[in-house]
């Protein structure tokens, strides 16, 4: 596969944001000015979001948006719903994520849903920027899994 | 570079989330039993937070976490913090998202910061997701950018 660089020069920035965390993971991550988040270990019991719960939220919003930008070009009503599954596991050398998004697209049949969802894929800029990754599957259900919490 | 798949079997998950958006863009994002933040496109005027954010939240606060990890592993004193600026701009096809992690450590001399910099990008599940791609950099600064919004 090719890759070309992206020419940054011809194409500025159209938006800028930050996201901050200054006291680690028992404590809040905002946006200055903006979202402000308590966050805590996602194995203790204190209330808190953490890195999981923004990946996913990260990766649910997006490819909901570019597939509510898919419909919108084809004339259809909005029916597409993302959730992303974060599981967090050991492996040999530290923790790794897993990210699993179904997607349920129910206003169509299941050939174009699977047709817009692979092209909602190419486009999504939080998947574009996770996609080279084996952690992270995108897939057509139906019906969304149950996805227990993990109870130790 | 030999890849080795990761386990599953040997390593099954720790603890599991899910995170979700049903509406699109202009709607909330959510966790099923807890955080829900309003969503909103990044370049309206409308309050509510987007993808942007919250990927950006997600590197913050795990490239962080895995920092006070060191430092407390190092017997130091927390004093790491992450400020991630998020740019989205067009490409030849859609959108990209470029992220720039800068990261103050002055608790500790320039190289031992950078060292632990360099451990951490390494150990932050976030990180090692997006480790791949050339949109990401990590980077040690003594002060924050302004990152001034962007005005069309």
């Amino acid at each position: 596969m090719l890759i070309v660089a992206i020419n940054r020069e011809k194409f500025p920035p159209l938006y800028r944001t930050v996201a901050a965390n200054d006291g680690g993971l028992e404590s809040h991550s905002y946006v200055p000015g903006g979202l402000d988040v308590l966050t805590s270990h996602p194995l203790n019991d204190q209330p808190g979001a953490n890195p999981e719960q923004f990946i996913g939220l990260a990766l649910s919003t997006c490819l909901n948006a570019t597939l509510e930008a898919i419909e919108e070009r084809r004339g259809l009503p909005h029916t597409s719903q993302v959730h992303t599954i974060v599981e967090m596991a050991r492996d040999t050398r530290g923790f790794q994520f897993y990210l699993t998004a179904e997607v349920k697209l129910p206003g169509v049949d299941r050939e174009t849903a699977a047709a817009m969802i692979d092209l909602a894929e190419r486009r999504c800029p939080v998947a574009k920027l996770l996609g080279s990754s084996d952690n992270v599957t995108v897939k057509q259900v139906t019906e969304f899994s149950d996805a227990p919490a993990v109870t130790s």
